[in-house]
């Protein structure tokens, strides 16, 4: 019984692991899309996102099959139910970067950022992979030391979307009001993956010490 | 067990439409904030939301109780495990309702939204509030033909959401990228308050029906 729920567990952490993996390439690709106004890539991005719902399915079924045969108390359940939570956080990171990917698909073919800001989504892009790469790692690894690097990320998403503010509102935007629009949508996507991934990184030190982790917090 | 698993369920179902006035009438006082450019009020609404989330906590607390003391399965199961996501969409739509509000005191004493969107901001306002209320009925009755309903506000969310951006778009606005940047969060803030009622009642529906209500898209 013990064994066979183990079994399950480190079954879901796999697939977990795996999730973060796609949602990690939809963004990157996104951002890809994004940055060279791409349409083909933005295309298969907002396709692929349905393979990402399928998989959070069949970790929500197994999930639901844990409990129900195993039924789990205290600890053990606490881990199943986190396990749903951070299916449904990564499949949440999945649409946001098929948003990213829209936006690219509706402004094509012109570019939906103007040069000066492709330097900020780029780094928005390299902070997004490295963000959910290191949250697959704590999944994987159940090493909540990562989550000091991965509050640093967020927050350094966090600075780069102000700034982002920042210039749009400046006297010298030259871009107007449609590309303020289009920018300020697509910074928040950015913003909210990496709030999910912090909400995933918590749920996990959450499970392993048994306490709500105090370092990292969701939204300023 | 039967019976105390039953009350245990009808607890919970209390809860949850409590949570949906709560969270309905945070938005409901956030949107009279923006309109009102009420600073006293933007505060409250922030101020409560921590109310909102331990009303939250507590019902995965009884939640989490009801799956370890009473090993539920099959539909039971479903719809405890049910019952925890529909608790924590109610929890973003509170944390939305909060975004609104906070958008109203950044700006004060000046007001956020321009006097030609009044109107629009109002009705969005408006179209929460019914959306809000009649998720909680659904809740309270699983009357699930309530949800054509819910769908239909949703729909004329998604037409106000269009139709903002059309007019901050149109070569005749005069607000500028602040207001415009303002309005575009602010309107994405209310079609994700309604997307997320959307989202419990489908969870409502799957529960009673046994099956996934195809009548109600979450997003476009």
């Amino acid at each position: 019984m013990r064994e066979a729920f183990n079994k399950q567990l480190d079954d879901i952490s796999e697939d977990l692991v795996q999730l973060t993996r796609r949602v990690g390439s939809a963004m990157n690709r996104a951002t890809q899309a994004l940055l060279d106004a791409d349409l083909r890539l933005a295309e298969e991005v907002i396709a692929a996102d349905a393979g990402i719902d399928e998989i959070t399915s069949e970790i929500e079924e197994k999930c639901f099959d844990a409990i129900a045969l195993q039924a789990p108390v205290a600890s053990d359940l606490r881990i199943v139910i986190g396990a749903l939570r951070i299916a449904s956080s990564l499949e949440r990171m999945g649409d946001l970067a098929e948003h990213v990917a829209k936006q690219a698909r509706m402004r094509y073919p012109n570019p939906s950022i103007p040069q000066e800001l492709r330097g900020t989504f780029a780094e928005m892009g390299g902070i997004a992979e490295a963000i959910v790469s290191q949250t697959g790692a704590v999944i994987a690894t159940k090493d909540v030391t990562l989550a000091t690097d991965i509050a640093r990320h967020d927050g350094e998403m966090d600075r780069l979307h102000r700034e982002l503010f920042r210039i749009v509102l400046s006297p010298s935007w030259k871009h107007g009001v449609e590309s303020a629009v289009d920018v300020t949508l697509l910074s928040r996507f950015y913003e909210r993956y990496a709030d999910h991934a912090v909400s995933v990184t918590r749920r996990v030190v959450t499970i392993v010490t048994g306490e709500p982790y105090a370092g990292v917090s969701l939204e300023a």
